[in-house]
């Protein structure tokens, strides 16, 4: 069946999901009445004509500059920096972090040809000076990349007059040591902090 | 974001589909170009609008009858009788058989309070008196509920002249007699075939 063969093609490019997966997402569609599909549709359609990219931050928005810009209760003396959108939302969700954001849109890998350049760096350099900024967190992902980047960043603003730290590699929260690789030991032991 | 969470929250519904993935799901939407979300969202609303029970054996379809009712290459003499649409998109992908099929659309479960009276079984006894089938395949889910419908489907024919049989019970193919159940095992005892 043309439709559903569609369906499932097009649900299975989505990540995590295979065609056994993706059969059973459009069979329950299938089952499911019409006004469920309906809002999943118009969700999907929702979502990408809705939302976009703060001009600000680059964070994703409904709205110009996004809550978090815009929000006068958030401390903007403090940026953080992430590599892509999605890093914002899993960073407020821990509710740990009251400044603002920054969104790099990639990280520095020569490999790849990805170069300072392609990422949002003239953009934050431009509001560390028109926001007065006091510190830079850097949160890309403990890879080659992010610690490339992470580096590169510390470099670019050495001559400013903010601080630029970096979040804590370590052994998660209820880990296991036994179960820690060689390098996020290593990390940790770098790292440690006085008790 | 209110988007971003609807769209999240209407995929969790989906089967094997967490907040977790739901999530990550939504955010290569958002990472994506608009045609995919737009082609995604479409072939959801199709999905629902197009895809239909076949009038004749209660399977989807996007024509009336459906592809396999209509075809003059199927064996009308002998139907396959299952539980849900999908089991017929199942048996197809086998290749296997080569007749009609009848979709019941549930199972005899008294815990449940379904009766002989819910399942399409009026409609299949007339289906068998003009087709003139000669051999009903019932291939119901090897459970209770689905060889309690099997044997009430065999007691509902047993004046009619056609057999009626069931898909063997039994150790899968490949698998292994060690992590085979003791029903099972009981199962494919009691079927043994001749070699």
């Amino acid at each position: 069946m043309k439709t559903l063969d569609d369906t499932v093609n097009l649900l299975s490019r989505l990540p995590g999901i295979g065609k056994k997966t993706a059969s059973r997402m459009a069979f329950y569609i299938l089952r499911s009445n019409y006004d469920f599909a309906e809002a999943l549709a118009e969700s999907i359609r929702q979502l990408k004509s809705v939302v976009h990219f703060c001009p600000e931050c680059g964070s994703y928005t409904e709205t110009d500059p996004c809550p978090i810009c815009s929000s006068p209760l958030r401390d903007k003396s403090i940026i953080c920096v992430v590599e892509q959108p999605q890093d914002v939302l899993t960073i407020e969700a821990s509710q740990e972090f009251h400044g603002l954001y920054h969104v790099l849109g990639g990280l520095i890998s020569p490999l790849d040809g990805v170069g300072p350049e392609a990422l949002t760096l003239d953009l934050l350099q431009k509001r560390v000076q028109r926001l007065q900024v006091k510190e830079l967190v850097i949160a890309t992902n403990p890879t080659v990349e992010g610690d490339t980047t992470a580096l590169y960043i510390k470099k670019l603003f050495a001559e400013y007059s903010v601080s630029v730290t970096k979040l804590a590699t370590g052994i998660p929260f209820g880990g296991d040591l036994e179960y820690a690789d060689r390098i996020t030991l290593a990390h940790s032991f770098r790292g440690r902090i006085a008790l």
